[in-house]
C-alpha cells in the first residue's frame, strides 16, 4: 500500500504522461536481479536509454527493479545504482537531467521471493494503470538472475504476472541457456511450459554489438559486389575471434563449470559466424527468414570431432580455482580458457573453406572481430614495390567486422580498397579517417575503406531497444539455440577428458597458442614445451590403437574416434596395395550406423584413396527402394559416394528393386548380383569386406538360425530379419569368407555383451553368424572400441 | 686429302691419346651451323668444357665444325670463335691453356652442302680412326641450323654419316620443333624416317639450367617434407615465369612467326611446370619413368580455351616489324610478346590449384623462376608484430626455384624457413648468405633457406655433358614434344584472331599487365586505357552471341566458344528455374563430340548449377556396353558426371546392356527406359532436351527413313544407324516434342550444308528427322555457330 502511494506521488509530479499523450499504452519493465552485476553495469543504463529514446513515443513506462533482498536494503542498493546513471555524450545535459529525474521517479524496487510477491506486483501495476486511466501495452520481464532460478521465476510470472488480454508479455533471458544439448532441451521444455516462443527473448549480447548486427545488412546492401565472391571459389578463410586480456579471476565458480567454448564460442562467435555464412534471405529484416536460413546453415556444418579443436588453459587458473572454490591443493581443472576450433561446411557455397573460431582469456590483447579473407587471384607482372603500390590486386583482400577494442578501439567495418567501396547507410555509419600509422592484419589502415558508427551504442541498450520494438531477429530462438548446442555438444563431450595446453598468459604466450589446420582438424603449431606439460600425465585418450588378439585374429582397439581413423588408414592402405597389384580394389561395405563415421572420415581425410579404381559393393541391403531413408545404399551414398569420385560404373547397389517391386524371388535380384560379382571380381574374392556385428551376433544380413547364406555356395541370398524391414539381401558367409581381407567394426557400450560372448564361443554360425566369419585364405581383423571391449 | 693430312699432323703432336689410353673409343662431335650465333655464344664453349671435363675419361675426341660456307672463309670464321674460348674460373690457367691448344688442334672446319660433303666427312673420320687404331665409340651431330634445313641434313647424316655397327649416333636438335601440333607431327614423322627415337636429343636449354634441373632431385630428396604438402590441399598456386627486359628488335623475322607462347611457354615454362606437377617417379634418374610421368601429367591438364590466357604486345613491336620485315606502314601484328596463362589439372593431387605461366619481353626486370606458394593454414593467436616474428607460421610459405637473374642474380633454390630445412646435395649446392637487404616476393631473404650452385654452369655446357653421358631424361622426347603441342595448339588457334593488349614497355607498364583469375580463366585486372586500344578495332570474336530466327524459332549464333558459353548459361538458368518451380530438373542429353566442350564448360564454370536436384537422361545411346569407348554415356560420364555431384539415383543411362547382351528386343530395355521416364518425369515432359544434328539431318538416334520413332507414341525406340555401331536406342520424336524446352546445338563448317538446307525445308521428318523437332507446347532454340551458319 505504501508503495502504491509512492507511485501515486510520482505520477502526480507528472512523470507519466496524461492518458491522451500515452495513446500507445503503458509498458511495465521488470528487471529481475536489479542489483546484480549485469544490471549495475549495463541494464539500468540501457533502460534509461530506452526511456530517453521513447519518452515521446506515445508509450508510458514504469520500471520495476526486483530482487530477493527485502524492500528497505534492496531499494537503497538499487537507487545507489540509478543515481550513477550517466548521460550519453550526444544528449543535451539539461534534457538528460530532467529525464533522469523522471526515470528515477518511474522506477521502484520490489522484493520478489514468494508467489504472493508476484501477485502483489501484478496487482500494483493494474491498480496504477486503472488509477491513471492508462491502457496496458505490455510487460517486459528481464531475467538477470542465475539459471537455477529461471524455472521458479518463470512459473510465478506465468501464473501471476501475465498482462491482461490485448497486452503482450516479453520475457528476456540471459545465458547460460543450458550446459549442453540435453540440459538446453530440458530448460527449453520447462520454459515452453510457461511461455510461448514469441514471448521469449533470449539475449546474446553479441547480436546487439553494432558491427555484428550490421553483418546481414552489409551483405544485403552490397549484394552486387558480394554475390560473385561470397563463396568457396573466392573466400580463403573466415575467422571469428574474441580475445580477452582479463582472466577468470573472481568468476571461477561460474567459469569452472562452463569454460571458453560454452562461454563464448557456442553463442557469440557462432552467431557472428552464422551471419557470415548463412544464405542471405530475400528480406534480411524478416526474423522468420533469418532464423530459417540460420538453421539451414547449421545443417550444412560438418560434425565436430576431437581433432576439430585445440584447447588451452592459462597457468594461474588452477590456483585461482583452488582458492575461490576451496578445492584441494592438488586439484587439476581441465576447463579450457582458450579454444581454437575449425568448422567446415558442406554447402555448395562454402565447401572447403575453413571457418576458424578462436577465443581465450589472458591473451595479449583485447579485441573481437569477424574477418573474411579472400583468395588472392591476381598475378602482378611488376616486381617488388611496384607490385604493392596503390590498390594493387596483389595485396590481401579482406572484409573485417571489427566488434570493438583492439588497435581501432571502435566498432568498425573495413573493406580492402582493392575489393570494392561498400554501400553503407550514411545515417548510421560514417567513413573513418585514413590513419596510416595504424595497422590492421599487417596492412596500413589506409588500405581499407573504414566505417564506424555515427553513434556508438552499448550492446545492451541496443538490445533493450529491440525488445521494446519486438525485433525478435536480434534474439536467439529455441530452435536456433538447440541447433547450436547440437553442433557443439559432441565437441564438448569428446574433449572433456582432454588436458588443455597450459599457457603463461599475456604477451608471454608467444607462439604457444598458434595453431594450424592439419588433415581435417587443427593442432598447435609448436610442440608442447616440457616444463608446461600437464602434471596429470597420460589420459586414456592418449593411448592410441592397441594391437592384440581376438578370437585368434588380430584385434585393433582404441577409443572410437582413434579406432575409426586407424581403420580408415588401414582401408586406404589395402586399397592402394590392391590397385598396385591388380589395378582395381573391390570393396564390399555394410550398412547401418556404425560405418557412418567411417564413411565421413574416408571422404574427408583420405585424399589419397584410389576411388577411381575402386568398386563399391554392398554387403547387405534392406528390401526398400534405394532412395528410401532405410536403404543401406542411401546412407552409403550420402556419407561417402556423394563426396568422392567413384566412377558410376564401379558403384554396385544391390538390385532389391526390380520391375518396380521389392525382393521378389522370381525377379532374380540375388542371382543378378551374384552374376555381377562373378563377372567383375576375380575369383569372386573381394579385396576387402567390411562387416559389423549385431547385439544378437548377426553380421551382414545373416541372422541367427537363418535358412540361407550361413553355409553352402558362395552366393547372394534373400534373408529375413527379426526387425523391420524384415526382407533383406545379403552376401552369404561362404562368399564373405572368400575375401582377401575382412574387417569387423564393433563400436559402443551396447556391443559389450556380444563382444564378451564372442570372445568365449567357437565356430557356431547358426547361433551367432559372425562366429562363422573365417576367411579361407584371407585375413580377418577386428576393430573393437574400448566401450565395446571393456564396457 | 689435305684435311686428312691436317688431322694426321694434329694426331702426331699428341692431342689424341694412344689407343691404350683411349680404351673407351673415339667420339666425333659435328657441330652443324658452327659459325652461327648460338655456336659462337654457347656451343663451342660447351664443347670445350666437355673436352676439359672428359679429356681423361678414356674417350678420345675430334670436333668438326660445319657450315655452308666454303672451306677457306668458314675455317677462318670458326677459328676466330675458337680462339676466344675462355677458361672457366675454377680451372687452373696453365692446364686450361694446354687443353685449349689441344682443343683447337682437334677441331676442324668442314663445308657440308652436298651429299658428297657428308660422305667425305664420314670417310675422313673412318680413315683417321683406322690410321690411329682407335675404336669408334660414337658420333654426335649438333644441329644449330634453321628448322627448314633439318630434313635435308638429317637425310644426309642417315644415308652417309652413320657410324659403323657397335658405335652410337646422337643427333642434337634445337627448337623450334614445329609451329603447332600438325607441323610438329610432320617434322617428327620426317625425322623418324632418318633416326631412331633413342638417337634424337631435342634440346630445351631450360632443362640444362641448374635450378630447373634440380626440381626433380629436390622433390626426390625432400619426399619426407613434401609428401604431405605437395597437393591441392596445401598448395595455393604454382607460378612459372620468365620476364625479359629486352624486346624482339633484330629478331622479328623469327619472332613474328612465333610469338611468346611458342617461344617460351610451350617449351621452357611448360617443362619446368611438368617437373613441379608430375607424379614423382620412384627413380627420378630413369629417363623412361620421368617421360612416362610427364606424359601422364599432360593428360591430366584441362584443355586451354581462349579465356585461359591474356596476351600483350609492347607498343614498339609493330614498327620494328615494319622496319625489319619491310611491311607496309599500316601493318598490324597480332603476335603476342607477353602472355599470362592459367593452367589447371584434373588430377586428384592438383585439382583446383591454379598454375600460372607468364612471360614477356620489354618488362620491368629480367628474371626467371618457378614458385610454389603454399596455403596459409595457420592461425596466429598473437597480434601484430609478434605474429610475424621469427619463423612464424603466419608468414607466407613458399618454395622457389630461381632460374637466374633478378635481384638474386644467381640460380637458387629457396625454401621458407617456416616450411622445412631442405635436404640439398652438399657437393653441388651451397647455402647462401642471409642478406636481409634483399627481398624476394615481399619477404626478406633471411626468411628463406637459400641454396645456390657450388659451381655455376651454363645450360648448354650442362646439356652437352648430358649428351655425352647419354642422359636422355634431360631432353625432349617425341611423345613429350607432341603432348606439349597438343596442349598448346588449341590456345594458339583460338587466340590467333585476338588483338593483344598494347603496353609501353619497362616499368611504365605499371599494372597494365597484371591479370587475375576470373570464372575459370584469366583477364587483365585493369580495363584497357582508351589511348592504347588496338587501332584495328573490332575483330569477329568481339561479336558476342547474335540473336535472331531460324526455322521460325529463336536462333543464337556466335563463334563456337562464345556460343557454348551462352548455351551453358542458358542451361543453368533453365535448371535453376525448373528447380525453383518443381524441385527437380529433368535434363536429356545427346552424345557425340559437339557436346563435349559444353559438358566441360558446365563442369568448370557453372558452380551454381543445381546438380543435386538434376536428373540426367540420355537422348540416345549406342548399343555397346556403358564402359565401351563408343558409349554416349561414357563420354557424358567422363566429361561431366565424374566432375559434378549428381546423386547416383538421378543418373539414368539407357539400358542397352541387359542380361549381358546388347539391345535385344525381348530384354525390353527401351520399354524399361520409357517406364522410368513415365515414373519420374512429370507428364513425361523433360524440362530440357539437348539435341544435335547430323550432316544427313538425323537427330538423337533417329535417322532418315527410320521405321521407328519418327511418329506415333511418345516412347523409347530401338533404331538402326547407317554408320557403326548400327544398333541404337533413342527417345522418339513425339517424346522429345513433349519437352518444355529443346535446345539444338550445331557446330562447325561440316554442318554448314545441312544448316543451309534446313533453313529452307519444312516439316519433313522422314527425310530430315531434325525437321520434325517441334515441341507441342514447349520452346525450341537453335544454337548454331558462325562456321555452321556462314560456312
Amino acid at each position: 500500500k505504501m508503495l502504491g502511494k509512492v507511485l501515486c506521488t510520482v505520477l502526480f509530479v507528472g512523470a507519466l504522461p496524461s492518458p491522451a499523450e500515452a495513446s500507445q499504452g503503458h509498458i511495465s519493465v521488470v528487471l529481475l536481479g536489479a542489483t546484480g552485476d549485469l544490471a549495475k553495469k549495463y541494464l539500468w543504463q540501457g533502460l534509461f536509454q530506452l526511456y530517453m529514446d521513447q519518452v515521446s513515443s506515445g508509450h508510458s513506462f514504469t520500471f520495476h527493479g526486483a530482487a530477493l533482498a527485502a524492500l528497505e536494503p534492496g531499494q537503497r542498493l538499487m537507487f545507489d545504482v540509478l543515481k550513477k546513471l550517466s548521460c550519453p555524450p550526444d544528449e543535451a545535459p539539461d534534457r538528460c537531467a530532467v529525464l533522469k529525474d523522471q526515470f528515477l521517479k518511474l522506477s521502484q524496487y520490489h522484493q520478489l521471493k514468494t508467489a504472493e510477491n508476484y501477485t502483489a506486483l501484478s496487482r500494483e501495476i493494474e491498480t496504477l494503470l486503472h488509477q491513471e486511466g492508462l491502457k496496458e501495452a505490455g510487460r517486459i520481464f528481464y531475467f538477470s538472475v542465475p539459471p537455477f532460478a529461471y524455472t521458479e521465476i518463470a512459473r510465478h510470472i506465468n501464473s501471476s504476472c501475465r498482462p491482461p488480454a490485448g497486452a503482450w508479455l516479453r520475457v528476456v533471458l540471459e545465458k547460460p541457456f543450458g550446459h549442453d544439448l540435453r540440459s538446453a532441451q530440458q530448460l527449453a521444455a520447462e520454459l515452453a511450459g510457461f511461455f510461448r516462443e514469441e514471448e521469449m527473448y533470449r539475449v546474446d549480447h553479441y547480436l546487439g554489438k553494432q558491427a555484428v548486427a550490421h553483418i546481414l545488412p552489409f551483405r544485403d546492401q552490397n549484394r552486387q559486389f558480394l554475390d560473385p565472391i561470397w563463396n568457396q571459389h573466392h573466400v580463403e578463410r573466415v575467422e571469428v575471434v574474441l580475445k580477452e586480456t582479463v582472466d577468470a579471476k573472481g568468476r571461477t565458480s561460474f567459469y569452472e563449470q562452463y569454460g571458453v567454448i560454452r562461454d563464448v564460442l557456442q553463442n557469440h562467435l557462432t552467431e557472428a559466424l552464422m551471419f557470415l555464412i548463412m544464405e542471405l534471405p530475400a528480406n534480411v529484416s524478416s526474423a522468420r527468414e533469418v532464423v530459417q536460413h540460420k538453421l539451414q546453415a547449421f545443417q550444412s556444418l560438418w560434425g565436430l570431432e576431437r581433432s576439430s579443436a585445440v584447447l588451452g588453459q592459462y597457468q594461474a587458473y588452477d590456483s585461482q580455482v583452488q582458492e575461490e572454490l576451496q578445492e584441494a591443493r592438488g586439484y587439476v581443472s581441465t576447463t579450457p580458457t582458450f579454444a581454437g576450433v575449425l568448422i567446415r561446411s558442406d554447402s555448395l557455397r562454402w565447401e572447403g573453406v575453413p571457418f576458424l573460431l578462436a577465443s581465450g582469456k589472458a591473451l595479449d590483447e583485447r579485441v573481437g572481430y569477424a574477418r573474411v579473407l579472400f583468395k588472392n587471384r591476381a598475378y602482378c607482372t611488376q616486381s617488388g614495390t611496384l607490385r604493392d603500390a596503390g590498390h594493387s590486386q596483389c595485396k590481401p583482400k579482406q572484409i573485417i567486422f571489427h566488434f570493438g577494442h583492439g588497435a581501432l578501439n571502435t566498432p568498425a567495418v573495413l573493406v580492402s580498397r582493392n575489393l570494392f567501396q561498400p554501400v553503407m547507410p550514411k545515417d548510421s555509419w560514417k567513413e573513418g579517417e585514413a590513419r596510416s600509422d595504424l595497422h590492421v592484419f599487417g596492412q596500413p589502415l589506409s588500405d581499407f575503406y573504414m566505417y564506424s558508427p555515427v553513434k556508438e551504442r552499448d550492446a545492451y541498450s541496443v538490445l533493450i531497444s529491440h525488445i521494446y520494438h519486438g525485433r525478435k531477429d536480434f534474439f536467439i530462438t529455441t530452435e536456433n539455440l538447440l541447433a547450436s548446442w547440437a553442433f557443439w555438444t559432441p565437441l564438448l563431450d569428446s574433449t572433456s577428458r582432454q588436458p588443455p595446453r597450459l599457457y603463461p598468459g599475456g604477451v608471454e604466450n608467444q607462439h604457444l597458442l598458434d595453431f594450424e589446420m592439419v588433415s581435417g582438424g587443427v593442432a598447435f603449431t609448436l610442440a608442447e614445451p616440457a616444463e608446461l606439460l600437464n602434471p596429470s600425465g597420460q589420459t586414456p585418450s592418449d593411448f592410441r590403437a592397441i594391437q592384440s588378439k581376438f578370437r585368434q585374429s588380430p584385434l585393433v582397439s582404441a577409443w572410437a574416434e582413434d579406432l575409426i581413423s586407424q581403420l580408415a588408414s588401414d582401408m586406404e592402405e589395402a586399397a592402394v596395395r590392391s590397385v598396385a597389384r591388380s589395378g582395381q580394389f573391390h570393396l564390399a561395405l555394410s550398412g547401418g550406423s556404425s560405418p557412418v563415421v567411417l564413411f565421413q572420415r574416408l571422404a574427408r581425410h583420405h585424399y589419397g584413396f584410389p576411388w577411381k579404381h575402386t568398386h563399391v559393393w554392398l554387403v547387405d541391403e534392406r528390401c526398400v527402394p534405394l532412395t528410401d531413408s532405410e536403404s543401406n545404399f542411401l546412407g552409403l551414398h550420402r556419407h561417402l559416394l556423394q563426396r568422392v569420385r567413384v566412377p558410376y560404373f564401379n558403384i554396385h547397389p544391390m538390385p532389391v528393386h526390380l520391375n518396380r517391386r521389392l525382393c521378389v524371388e522370381e525377379d532374380g535380384g540375388a542371382e543378378l548380383y551374384a552374376k555381377d560379382i562373378v563377372a567383375l571380381v576375380a575369383n569372386a574374392s573381394f579385396d576387402l569386406v567390411l562387416l559389423g556385428v549385431g547385439t544378437d551376433g548377426h553380421t551382414a544380413s545373416l541372422f541367427p538360425r537363418s535358412e540361407n547364406g550361413l553355409e553352402g555356395a558362395p552366393t547372394v541370398v534373400l534373408t529375413e530379419s527379426p526387425v523391420k524391414p524384415h526382407q533383406r539381401m545379403s552376401l552369404s558367409l561362404p562368399l564373405i569368407n572368400r575375401a582377401r581381407q575382412v574387417f569387423v567394426l564393433v563400436l559402443g557400450k551396447g556391443k559389450h555383451d556380444i563382444t564378451t560372448l564372442l570372445s568365449r564361443v567357437g565356430h557356431e554360425p547358426r547361433k551367432w553368424p559372425i562366429s562363422g566369419v573365417s576367411p579361407s585364405s584371407g585375413q580377418l581383423v577386428w576393430y573393437v572400441d574400448y566401450e565395446a571391449l571393456l564396457g
